[in-house]
This record gives structure tokens, C-alpha cells and sequence, in this order.
């Protein structure tokens, strides 16, 4: 489905397009986040990335959902930016052999994720309501509160780390 | 300056990985955001991409002196993210005719490079400090503190066009 197939006439086609993007970046992110858990070594880390795989598959519905309440079918258009993201996160975990600081990439990485997440369900709650869809809104606004509360977790695994180098 | 011609070994090297890094996106950044103000309609988004243009090159000045202080020449590696997330936006404007749809996009590509500056800011202050580098966590912070503001700004004006498709 390329980008280029098709243009971006109304609003609402803004809407729709950003939407597809998000439902390619989830499911990217749901079949990166498996080789995450396989390279974490902290336990709290491992588990961190394994509940948010469960949460990407209920965001990956609800998107799906999204997209029928609209009257489209769940549609993905490729999205340069969480393929950049993701790749960037592998490029780096590859140079690294020491365990703790590739747990410390990682964690990095995928608060980098966190953020393409909450800025793109952000953006698209803001149009739902303009285009007069409260009931989308609510919807992707679980989305958001669940990336939010996920990166929340990792800044302060990040800041929980305090002292390590010093000790 | 490829990301592969050194190996990250020490924590210290990852910091100054990632220092590289937002070293390349902000240069990136400059770099597309006269292509931006150009393409905006709004004044009050132009005047909001103008003056994140200005930031933009303090927060370049601001990186430089962090790694004079850690001891490294600026250097930046090459960064994926950034690359695509402004592939994307680029991708995204082309499809569009309407004036006020590009805006709303370029307001949601313009989000998302600030939210990939925050996730990288907050991750190299935390590192910073753990580091024993008060002094540079300082500096990176002020640069956290206008991404984060100007992220604030966008949200204000995407905000404020609720009502426009009901109009």
C-alpha cells in the first residue's frame, strides 16, 4: 500500500492516512518487540517489554476498531518514521556486548517508540474530535494512556539506575 | 561517520553515542525547517516554525558545548529516526493540495520531530547524571525544556482549530 497511491484531499483523508500509519507502526512495533525481549537481560526490563507486547496487540484492535467506527477497512500505509526508529534501535543494540549498557540502549529505544506513539495518537485524537468523532477520540485515547503509562514505567527504570555507574 | 566504524563498549560510549545522534537530527532538523515555514500557510504556524528554527541552533550550540565539557569533538553518526521521521513528513506534504490540511499535517510532523528530541533529551540527561555530569545534564536540560515547550505550543494550536470542520 504505498504512500503515493493515493492523494490527501480533505481532512478527513488526513485523518484516515494517519491512521493507517499508526496501525503499520503498531504492528511493527509488535514484531520488533519479541527480539527486545529476547536482548534484555534486567528481569524488570524483559517484563516491561513483554506487557506492552500484550498491550500493542489491544492497541492493534482498537486502531482496528477505529478504522470500522470511521468506515474504512483497517488499511496499513508504510511510515518511514517507526521503520527509522526501529532500525536505528537495532543498528545500535549491534554494537554492543556488555549487558547492562545494551539494556540501557534498549530501554532508550524503546522510549523512543513510546514517543512516536504518543505524538501520533495525540495528533489523531485532536482530529477525531474536529471531525466531530468523540467516540474515535475515546478510543485512541485508551491507546494514549496506555503508551504514556508504558514510557512513565521506563523513565523511571531509566532514573532508577541513579548511582550505578558511581557503585 | 558510520555507526559501525566503532563499537559501543562502555555506558560513557553509549552516552556519547546518542550525544552524536540528536547532534545529527538537530543539524537534520535546521535543515528542514526553512522547507517547513515555507510550505505553512498559517502566520501563526510559520511564526511558531521561525522560531523553533532560532532554538534549533541553540540547541546545536548547547550540544557542541556538552561534548567539549565531556572531552569529545561534536560529531554527529548518522540517525535513522530522524531520517525517517522527515522522510515522512516530506512524503506526506507532497499528497496534499489543500492549504489548511498541509498545515495540520506540518503541525503533526512538526510534533513528531519535537517528540523524538524529548525521548532523546530525557534519555541523555538521565545518562548525564548517572555519569557524574551535573554540568552537562544542565545544559541538555534547558534544551528538554523548549522542546518540551515548543511540543506545548503545537498542542495549543492543533487544539484550537476544534470546531473548524464543524464551522
Amino acid at each position: 500500500m504505498g504512500l503515493f497511491t493515493r492523494d490527501i484531499k480533505s481532512f478527513d483523508d488526513l485523518f484516515v492516512h494517519t491512521l493507517q500509519d499508526i496501525y503499520y507502526a503498531e504492528n511493527q512495533i509488535a514484531k520488533a518487540l519479541p527480539t527486545m525481549i529476547d536482548k534484555a537481560t534486567a528481569p524488570q526490563l524483559r517484563k516491561a517489554f513483554e506487557a506492552h507486547l500484550e498491550e500493542t496487540k489491544n492497541h492493534i484492535a482498537r486502531v482496528e476498531q477505529v478504522f470500522k467506527m470511521h468506515g474504512h477497512e483497517p488499511k496499513a500505509v508504510s511510515c518511514p518514521a517507526i521503520d527509522g526508529i526501529i532500525k536505528e534501535a537495532n543498528d545500535v543494540a549491534k554494537e554492543i556486548a556488555d549487558k547492562e549498557v545494551l539494556d540501557a540502549a534498549l530501554l532508550a529505544s524503546a522510549q523512543a517508540v513510546e514517543h512516536y506513539e504518543i505524538t501520533r495518537y495525540g495528533t489523531l485524537i485532536a482530529w477525531a474530535k474536529q471531525l466531530g468523532r468523540a467516540d474515535c477520540a475515546k478510543m485512541l485515547q485508551q491507546n494514549l494512556d496506555e503508551e504514556k503509562s508504558a514510557d512513565k514505567k521506563l523513565t523511571m527504570m531509566a532514573e532508577s539506575k541513579v548511582n550505578r555507574i558511581a557503585a
